[in-house]
């Protein structure tokens, strides 16, 4: 408990005594002030001195319930439970506030690290770690901010246990100003969606309501989407069954046979039986355990809510054995049950400090668990797929120039020369010519053949077509010459010292369908690949999807048929489809372009015309911004 | 605990004995069988003949904790605490687990009445008599079906109450089959969204989630957006503010002079200070209890997030204190505060049966809360407001006629007859004409004037674009010879029996955005009207917006301001805005033809051209269905 002024001449006490390893709780560092970042640096330059590692500051250090140690400045009310879940967090508070759910839940820790101001030890460090801790077998991840996202996809990747994390601070990291469309069309906050789920981690948006979903993600996986509901209260069954429609699992139809099975036991006959499965004139919890079992045996199932009410005390003792009939089950089957109880707070409790089960107290979160559950199998089902990322010849040498020479200039890249980085790397894009008087534009047009579009060539104007930088549909000399005019007009009125370098004159492309392809380097996860619709789509719907380059051919589909408007691409209401394959390959080869070249900053083409299947796509447009 | 079958009898007793009022708690009516149809329908004869009223049945009965009637079949284990939050409940089971909740979270009941099948009684009649109920403060709903959506929203806009009520049954409700595009746009749940927020019913999702927002709804009203959130721990202080951004909450700027004022207090001073306020290096919590009344005193503060975190023992007592002086603050300035608590499960419990206090423990829900508390507050304001009804002169006599006609004649309107409709109305419309060969569509684009479209007239062809029924942009009487021998020989090859009814000839309208407008008869609320964004975006993203008719002008604006696409029309990046007045104007004059005609069942304008401001709008094509 030491002010932060005096840590490093501590520290330095530490090295000089052969210590290797400190944790600082210390604050008053980079959070705090100008200074307090200075008082880190020279941490780091001590540690490097006496080859020590430390953990913090601005942490509350660590905990590992498997040697006793426990470094939290805090004292607690209740002993924590020993366990397998570990837990990484950049707050002190946010970690003890978990442990703290998770001991009123009746889930066991087994270590704790703040991670702190992450200045020698990141939390990727520590995932690292984690993941090969033989007394870890869940881990849940608390981020403010990262540090190397790349490193944590990577380490999650390889990981065999699952990972959860909570990540806040999605406002700030929104606010950015972005110059391109694509760049603006994705947050920041999108790209950790998309690499999170790229490798394999769920992603929680409320960390104080973790701890069912922990202990779900302990059960069986939930391999498919067929659910079967047994309830004890009709209404609770029609929530459960709203929330299926909702996280799209299916309910089973459950065979006539079987259902007659289950009418035997019943006294008075007065419940239509279907699934869900409306067990309320049924008042022995034996059979209930019965009908459990019998579920699980069916094939069609994958997974079963049962929502079960108690609310006398005298059912208290059959309600628990039907609880431990229910965690046998589980095991025997390998299918996973959420169990959601209505009963006192006692009784709750009683349960969940006594069964190392889920129990939930509301019916949504039973479904949220098993989509929770389900998306974990999947994901670690697809990693287990080796599924190559794709390469394309591309022509580097010429593009690495491109960029020297921009570079050189301290300016971005010419929409012309954009056009040529794009054929380099096999996209195809419209032939094209650059003019810098009437002249010179008849005479491409002439080449190029009417009808022709054209547009200006000038770094400071951004949004083209609003100035009239863009005329379409240029049939003859004639009309060529007066559009010509007409554009440097109005160019001039709005801006009168835009310095022009001319003008790119493409032949007019009329079909196919706009959209928009890009990326940007990510300033936490590196080159992200974004495709989505163009024109009204991107600037009012913001329609888009996103993904971490670089990506398999599998990733590239798929972002595509998650487009909104997917169903206009392979062709709707009896219109032709699109060339889907021709943009999938776009996608790819984009990828890779920004591998390449991590100078790209953004990369917008906008838009490109994806023709009708078996014509591919052209580019009509380019934009690349350098860093 | 009488089957089904005997119930009849027992009741004519009770009539024959002078019993004025039952309660049926017996299962197997309508819920289980046609036979159980009958019964009920018995049931009600029976009442008729005696002048009895009763509740039920498939209900588990009614509570009331202010004479000690308590009628449900099934034992608690605890007392329930008697208070002043009453509950209308279709499920006895939600019921009971609803009562259940509030018992763990110390909320106290006045009346529950279960109405199971609603036979004699409903919510609705329920409803009226507990918005007068002295006892009752609160009102929480469970339905999972409307009998006459209409009446209870009549009964909710005179409720000086918060009703807060949680509708399910979203699934099956949602898969009805519809003929026209803006029945099938608007799914019945969102109708159910639409009316309960008219009729300021506040919406929940989850039953089981609902106890701490009962609780909130007794704190006083938020009044603004304006939030300050005050924490012990940064991490907790963050995911707050992530969820603000959510949910639209402003943090606000809390000046210099206020947060130096604070500073005061801190021995350490290594937090910087801002809004969130973190806390966390504080450790007196009679300093808490200060700068909350300090922020409360705050003008420009409307309400307050306090995170708090407890997990030594020896903080409970200087905890409790913080807590009591909270209700006091609350109390004296009149503003919510709502307050999480990261502590063990029993002191929380002990909270919550000791202090007439929500108390969270999640910190998403401390926002969410707040979210339902502004909402209540701002419908209930605008229930304030009388914002008359717009009425317009319409030939009513006319449209009864073209609908007398086509009832006869056993068919819905006419393309024609429709637009004859919307014209009666005041809607502008293309000017039209009806041709039955070549020579009269030459005869009537002559008159019209060129260029001109024309579209099949034909009852059994739904989506006439699709197949070549409409044919656009001809310019002489040669191209319409020509487009109307393809027309038929297209229609004939995939309706080899079409019979055809002619052509609509109209000029053609190039200008203008398309919105569709329109409107059906809902089986629970009546007439509501639709407005949404036309073309590709009504068939592939389903933007619309929905509204229980009759509805006031403020009510359309927002319809309109609402759509995703609002953008387009106010004019978006040097566009020209589009004469928004005038669809306004035609959403309120279908809101009052759909009230006038209850024989429309479906109406559609797809689509409505807006032209530029000033300019007015057009309807080009409509569709009037029949009941």
């Amino acid at each position: 408990m030491t002010p932060a002024a005096t840590v490093p001449d501590i520290l330095r006490e530490c090295g000089q005594k052969g210590i290797k390893r400190a944790i600082i709780q210390s604050a008053g560092f980079r959070e705090y002030s100008e200074s307090g970042l200075q008082l880190e640096n020279e941490l780091n330059e001590i540690a490097a001195e006496y080859n020590m590692r430390f953990i913090g500051p601005n942490g509350i250090g660590a905990i590992n319930m498997e040697n006793g140690l426990c470094l939290p400045f805090i004292k607690f009310k209740k002993f924590i439970k020993k366990g397998d879940v570990s837990i990484i967090t950049q707050s002190g508070g946010v970690g003890l506030s978990s442990i703290n759910l998770m001991t009123n839940e009746g889930i066991g820790l087994n270590k704790m690290v703040s991670v702190g101001n992450m200045v020698n030890t990141n939390a990727e460090d520590v995932l690292e770690y984690l993941i090969e801790d033989p007394g870890t077998k869940t881990i849940f991840l608390y981020l403010e901010g990262l540090r190397d996202g790349r490193r944590l996809m990577e380490i999650a990747k390889r990981s065999l246990k699952p990972i959860l994390a909570f990540k806040s601070n999605i406002g700030v990291l929104g606010q950015k100003i972005a110059a391109s469309h694509t760049a603006s069309i994705t947050s920041d906050d999108s790209v950790v969606d998309t690499a999170f789920e790229q490798a394999g981690i769920i992603r929680i948006h409320d960390g104080t309501a973790l701890a069912s979903n922990l202990k779900t993600l302990e059960l069986p996986p939930m391999k498919g989407r067929n659910l079967a509901i047994i309830s004890r209260s009709g209404g609770h069954a029609i929530m459960a069954a709203d929330a299926c429609e909702i996280y799209g699992f299916n309910l089973v139809e459950l065979s006539e046979s079987f259902l007659k099975d289950i009418e035997k036991h019943f006294k008075a006959s007065v419940i239509k039986l279907t699934n869900p499965l409306d067990l309320g004139d049924l008042f022995d919890l034996k059979v209930y355990a019965q009908i459990i079992e019998q579920t699980l045996q069916l094939k069609e199932v994958d997974g079963i809510v049962l929502l079960h009410t108690a609310f006398s005390d005298e059912e208290n003792e059959a309600s628990r054995e039907l609880l431990k009939g229910l965690v046998e089950s589980v095991k025997k089957y390998n299918k996973p049950v959420t169990y959601f109880l209505a009963s006192s707070a006692e009784e709750v409790s009683y349960l969940k400090q006594n069964f190392d089960f889920p129990i939930f107290t509301r019916v949504v979160e039973t479904i949220r668990a098993l989509e929770i559950n389900h998306k974990n199998y999947l994901s670690h089902e697809d990693l287990k797929l080796v599924d190559k990322i794709p390469s394309f010849n591309a022509d580097k040498e010429k593009v690495r120039d491109l960029i020297e020479v921009a570079k050189s200039e301290n300016r971005d890249l010419l929409l012309s020369e954009a056009i040529e980085v794009l054929e380099c790397y096999g996209i195809p894009a419209v032939k094209s010519a650059i003019a810098c008087n009437v002249e010179e534009l008849k005479e491409a047009a002439e080449k190029i053949g009417y009808p022709i579009a054209f547009k200006v060539i000038a770094e400071a104007i951004s949004h083209k077509s609003d100035i009239g930088g863009v005329q379409l549909n240029i049939r003859n000399a004639k009309g060529a010459e007066s559009a010509y005019n007409v554009m440097m007009e109005k160019i001039f009125k709005v801006y009168p010292d835009a310095v022009i370098d001319g003008v790119l004159v493409q032949p007019m492309v009329n079909s196919g369908h706009e959209i928009i392809v890009g990326g940007r380097q990510d300033e936490q996860f590196g080159p992200v690949v974004v495709v989505g619709l163009g024109g009204i789509f991107v600037e009012i719907f913001k329609e888009s999807e996103v993904r971490v380059a670089p990506i398999t051919k599998v990733a590239a589909i798929n972002m595509v048929e998650s487009l909104r408007g997917y169903q206009i691409l392979k062709g709707s209401r009896g219109h032709k489809p699109y060339d889907v394959e021709s943009l999938v390959d776009a996608i790819l080869k984009i990828s890779q372009l920004l591998v390449d070249f991590p100078e790209i900053a953004e990369l917008d083409i906008n838009p490109l015309r994806v023709l009708h299947e078996g014509q591919g796509c052209l580019a009509l447009d380019g934009r690349i911004i350098l860093n």
